[in-house]
């Protein structure tokens, strides 16, 4: 017999029929009442055994983790929690999980253990949670893209080029790290490396996903990224997912525009879907944030953010705006920012977008028209010659989650750009040629996924959104 | 005014209105029709210009490759080849596209040719096709297992364990290559890499997979996968998205029916939603088989071969009568095998597989019930001892397919199998732990997802179904 699962079994429909359920025991009480999860639901079926009618030898197995298989009749639950339960009557021990060695109990472990012990913590309750809902939001993300007409690409993972410089590489080789072929000068000879020459992890999608929108319209990128960097915060991974649209003809205004519904399309999504998941994050979160001084306690409840993204224009600010915010606003008169505000043309520090976000417009904000020497070769220059047509999105709590542009798309324009930056021509010939032939305004954005997951789970560190974090010094599992 | 796309003009739902449209030319006849194409449609919107109504160094500029942008109105065709087309009343040249220069004229260009200009060929009506048709089947794919109750699982890109043996790795090193920091005995120290050890470009998502099953119950990754193996053929890449669904308490007989049912309704779904697209690259293969002799071409044209898939089932063979087929048949007796089939226990080739598909049971065939010799360590063993519950889909002309397995779930059975394999298995606690706590019954798969995309478009190179292909000696772009 098929056995049910949790989720549909929680529906009732099969009521007073013979079920089969198969899953880990989350609870055991009174040698009468298993809490039988599956992972399909947050919620548990509570599985009733009849007293004295399984033999010791098997109750004696019936321990958090253990998996196990029963059959039995759905019936109404008359007691409290739940609406439907099973009345076992046969019951199968899979898999025992010894309660001496078995790391996952039921109580309250440190986010830190749960780290260490990443192929486990899923099992519990605010993992399962976090990585369904991640898995929902990466549903709605493909989703929103194919049902607007954007087709997917996949842009290489390994590349032959850095000239995008969104950060530090990884080097990718077949070569003997220590001793690698070397020519007559002794240089190392990377014509002897898998791909005929030195290889990167890519840092981001972008050049190839331009040469893709100047053909099939409008295209998203949904893949892994890499920095090599040595940041040990918690908003930092080595290897992340990343989703970059590109749209041919797309002006900046739409290219806001596109993000502004993206996002709140995304997390519409998820809180309709996720609606069992979100709620325990969200009393998770009130949970956690008790231990806090009241005033770093959040103002809203995670449902109230979400729906408070939803529902409201993010600000729309340019640069100069922000700065003059910035310049006039209390921590930079009275020094209280590490990098003090006093000229146009300042790099904005966490601390400064913070401060617009979560004191000064207490929303999403859309920052445009960077300083040209502050942004990426790519971006658009405007007509005052010192600006470019970029944007960063910020968000409460997180920061930037989405940086983009509209594209330089002038050929001249972008050539002098990079000779000016001594990024090499005879590299970016490919890139180059889609100026050359059949140009046109074209834009696009990057949005960091894990961020985005950060955000709409209420969680704090990056390293619990994503199953096995890639961080300085660890690698694991 | 927002301009409209292609897909929707040719509709005609805007019959009599006045429209603009952004794109690129494809063919301009009689200094009269331009054929323009967006990339949202296989197809082109015809845009009849009145003769001398535009300046003589307009329509110098449009050219094929040129981006233009045109306003006029929708109106009913009198011409044959479209229903609709754009009686043009403004024109504007975007960017040019200069004749002597550009690459992609309107003609038949070698796909050898167009792979060395990836970065264009996208722009012509088969490769526009092909990767319209690959975004679809990757969203059919998400599609499909969200749908189901699968939850998508991002596993790990860079990884620290080489043990899954599925093939060669490349390293990812953040070390200077040929100058890494030694310790004292002469070794590179790996603890100054950037994880603190060395490190490897995943050849799999399983094992990461399979913890994720054992909490959330199915799972499903689809990601970037690598190999560091010199195979310069038309069925192998370096790089390529491997798609590992993963679910708890599955037996092999149920991995097999998802399997069938999976592949099945994503080639629906293409079917059903890239119409076009799959009819012009069926065309294109009738043209291209007329260049072989009688017997090497498709007995089936592209759709019918695609319908063939989704109609019908599966044959299902074990090992065992496998290698009794091919013992008696004929170019095994006949010695025109290169490995000649003689005893049980053989690895099957490419040939043999071919001759199982293509000749003997021309259809899709499941073979199961591997030696375990020939196999990797974490299948389930079977009850005679030798062979494992192992299956591998084989598709006509493709090769194998899928790959595939019920796990094995025995903690002790599992151990003995790592020893006499010297896989360690202090690298692989985690892995182990997932039979050590709540252990069961499990089975999953990888399917090659550019070789599907290969099945569905009726290419023969795996290097033209992928926007940058990465091959030995080559990552350009």
């Amino acid at each position: 017999m098929k056995h049910s699962y949790v989720i549909d079994l929680l529906e009732g429909t099969q009521l007073l029929q013979e079920v089969t359920a198969k899953g880990w025991v989350r609870a055991f009480r009174n040698n009468q009442f298993i809490a039988l999860n599956d992972g399909s639901t947050i919620n548990n079926i509570q599985c009733v055994l009849e007293l004295d009618a399984f033999a010791e030898e098997i109750i004696r197995k019936i321990s958090v983790g253990a998996a196990i298989a029963v059959k039995g009749t759905l019936i109404e639950s008359q007691g409290k929690g739940q609406k439907f339960e099973i009345h076992v009557k046969e019951l199968e021990v899979l898999g025992e999980s010894n309660p001496e060695e078995y790391p996952i109990q039921p109580k309250k472990h440190s986010l830190e253990f749960l780290r260490e012990n990443a192929h486990l913590r899923v099992r519990t309750n605010a993992f399962g949670a976090i990585m369904r809902v991640r898995s929902t939001l990466s549903f709605a993300v493909h989703k929103y893209f194919q049902e607007n007409g954007f087709f997917y690409v996949n842009t290489p993972i390994i590349t032959g080029s850095d000239a995008e410089g969104a950060g530090e590489m990884f080097q990718v080789t077949s070569l003997e790290v220590g001793n690698p072929p070397r020519d007559e000068n002794g240089n190392i000879d990377y014509s002897e490396d898998f791909f005929g020459k030195e290889t990167n992890l890519t840092v981001s999608g972008q050049l190839e996903a331009e040469t893709y929108a100047m053909a099939l319209g409008k295209v998203y990128t949904f893949g892994p990224t890499f920095r090599a960097e040595n940041s040990n915060t918690t908003r930092h991974l080595a290897e992340f997912w990343m989703i970059e649209p590109e749209v041919a003809f797309n002006t900046l205004d739409d290219n806001m525009d596109l993000a502004e519904d993206f996002i709140k399309s995304v997390v519409g999504y998820v809180m309709e879907n996720c609606k069992d998941d979100i709620d325990f994050l969200e009393k998770r979160l009130i949970e956690e944030e008790k231990s806090k001084p009241q005033n770093q306690r959040s103002e809203m409840t995670l449902t109230e953010k979400l729906r408070f993204v939803v529902e409201n224009n993010f600000k729309r600010v340019s640069y100069t705006e922000a700065i003059d915010i910035l310049k006039s606003s209390k921590p930079n008169r009275n020094k209280k920012f590490n990098y003090i505000i006093e000229d146009w043309g300042a790099d904005l520090q966490s601390e400064h977008e913070r401060y617009l976000v979560e004191k000064h417009f207490k929303c999403p904000v859309i920052l445009f028209d960077y300083p040209a020497d502050i942004k990426a070769f790519y971006m658009r220059l405007n007509e005052d010659g010192k600006t470019v047509r970029a944007m960063d999105i910020l968000f409460p709590g997180i920061g930037e989650i989405v940086g983009g542009s509209q594209r330089e798309e002038r050929y001249n324009v972008l050539v002098e750009k990079m000779k000016a930056l001594n990024i090499p021509e005879e590299e970016m010939w490919w890139y180059l040629d889609t100026r050359k032939f059949g140009t046109a305004v074209h834009s696009g954005f990057g949005l960091g996924f894990e961020r985005m997951v950060l955000f709409v789970t209420g969680m704090s560190n990056i390293r619990d959104v994503i199953p096995y974090p890639r961080t300085p010094k660890n690698a694991e599992f």
